[in-house]
């Protein structure tokens, strides 16, 4: 197996997957800094990816890997309303990952980096003991930005993209169960879909007052999303909630609504609108699912008052 | 011993040491994205800090850890003759230290971030078993920015700062010296001091060609500062070189010219200008040394032609 020899190695491996001719970049790669032009506005975000806390070389394969590294921060753009426009690297890498395995991640996160046109600017590398992913991504505001802490009492609560069904694919492949019984489970966890295009049309949308992505589940991000002094009464039933995440639920006997509002790495995106903004959101983005709606205190579900935490990394066991 | 026991508990120690009143800053911590006014060009680097790579905890106080991390950024943005404008933070954190210590932590990086009135816009956390920062900090060049690959033959190299220093503290504290007897080797190993104000002083002066920070040491970076097809005739004697690290040399049996030519983590700036640049620098910033000029081919030190490579992370043992 062949490794990487050297820093310059590495970097060759990234120039031919990373091609440099965006007309915005001045100094690319290689430099002590990038220097860009840019808008007067700008979003910024950075997401870790980290090796055995958001993924396992067992089940990832190396392309959904850099795909999912940088996918986990564009979703955090779109769910501004913002247009990316290039992202940093900072690479963790151990010295015994193969030269094809690095081959395989850049080609993964570059395909998807080519989709949304985003020149990698720069970044760091360093050897380390688990592979860490932190990427710095930026972007601008073509609309107005959408922010968490807008919602009223009374507005229509909305999502875009399925919930839970990340949380069985990866509670089937931490099982070892990538039998193929769930294709769209498996694919929500490893190779989630950014909805950019979805959060810039909704920041066109007079009457959408908020978004966010819901990266750790709705059970957590629901709360983060209306702020202090607001409630929600919702509703996930069989409606709204996947037929993937049914049939998982009913074989290892969960309760499903409970399952989608914990949740977890959804990348779905969680918008609060008035029942007009509602209206043009379902004609435009015809997959928007209403989730219930706010209130003025408390957490209602299907009915029922509930009390629950989602997923927090440094919560004690 | 106490630790952090949520994302929450973390997030309110950031907030304590880093607080949220830039007037740039229009969205800040605690949203999907940063959201924040800047100016037409700018400059970014993102650096990585991994424990026991870059640094160990057994010698390093975690002040100096969280100023190092920030310090190996903003020295980079000094490298373009950039004013640093802010930073966002991508940290890794092993479930078992202590709130303590991230007390003393945030405090080192927001000592060091205050000095340049930078703001931390956001960022990211994560579990994992080493400590790993990985900052991204952007600026802005307020003149023009210095590149590499600029200098032609003929031109002077010039260095502000130590070389050497950091290596011979290094290799101190890995032998378990702490002793007192080398404390300028020791500090420019665990708390490098960015040299902003002289890099934006620099990219006033028409003479001066160009610049970068000297992190990998010199026999790496030298190269990288000429670029393909010129080489350089430099001089490091008794005269440039810090009285500690002779001492250190004389000590080890080493050959001090060699050693301050290998460094590594000098942070110190290496620039070329004319004859009148020179002139003109060393008015403005009299801490500036002349290493030598930059010729048409090899490297020439003290007199003799050598070949030697600096520090690779990935090079084979």
């Amino acid at each position: 197996m062949s490794v990487p020899r050297s820093e310059q190695a590495f970097l060759d491996i990234i120039d031919r997957f990373f091609p440099e001719n965006s007309p915005a970049i001045h100094i690319g790669r290689g430099d002590d800094c990038a220097l860009f032009s840019c808008p007067s506005s700008l979003c910024m975000t950075t997401d870790l990816f980290v090796e055995d806390v958001h993924f396992r070389r067992s089940y990832f394969s190396p392309e959904q890997i850099g795909h999912k590294a940088l996918a986990v921060n564009i979703s955090d753009m779109a769910a501004m309303g913002a247009k990316p426009l290039g992202f940093s690297l900072g690479l963790v890498a151990p010295r015994d990952v193969s030269t094809a395995f690095w081959e395989s991640f850049f080609r993964g996160m570059a395909a998807l980096a080519r989709r949304f046109d985003l020149p990698l600017t720069g970044g760091d590398l360093s050897l380390g003991d688990k592979i860490t992913a932190s990427i710095t991504l930026w972007g601008t505001p073509e609309h107005r930005v959408l922010r968490r802490g807008q919602a009223r009492v009374g507005d229509v609560l909305f999502v875009i993209g399925p919930v839970g069904l990340a949380r069985a694919g990866l509670l089937l492949l931490e099982k070892g169960d990538a039998s193929g019984a769930f294709p769209a489970c498996l694919t929500a966890h490893l190779a989630p879909t950014p909805l950019v295009e979805q959060g810039q049309l909704l920041a066109t949308i007079p009457g959408v007052r908020g978004l966010m992505d819901v990266s750790d589940g709705l059970a957590q991000d629901l709360s983060r999303f209306l702020g202090p002094g607001l409630g929600a009464d919702i509703i996930l039933d069989a409606g709204v909630i996947h037929p993937e995440v049914r049939q998982y639920c009913a074989q290892v006997g969960l309760n499903p609504a409970l399952f989608c509002f914990m949740g977890g790495e959804d990348y779905a995106l969680l918008g609060a609108a008035d029942e007009e903004g509602l209206i043009h959101t379902c004609k435009l983005l015809p997959d928007t699912w209403r989730l219930g709606r706010v209130t003025a205190a408390g957490l209602c579900l299907n009915g029922k008052y509930i009390q629950v935490q989602g997923f927090d990394h440094f919560a004690q066991d």
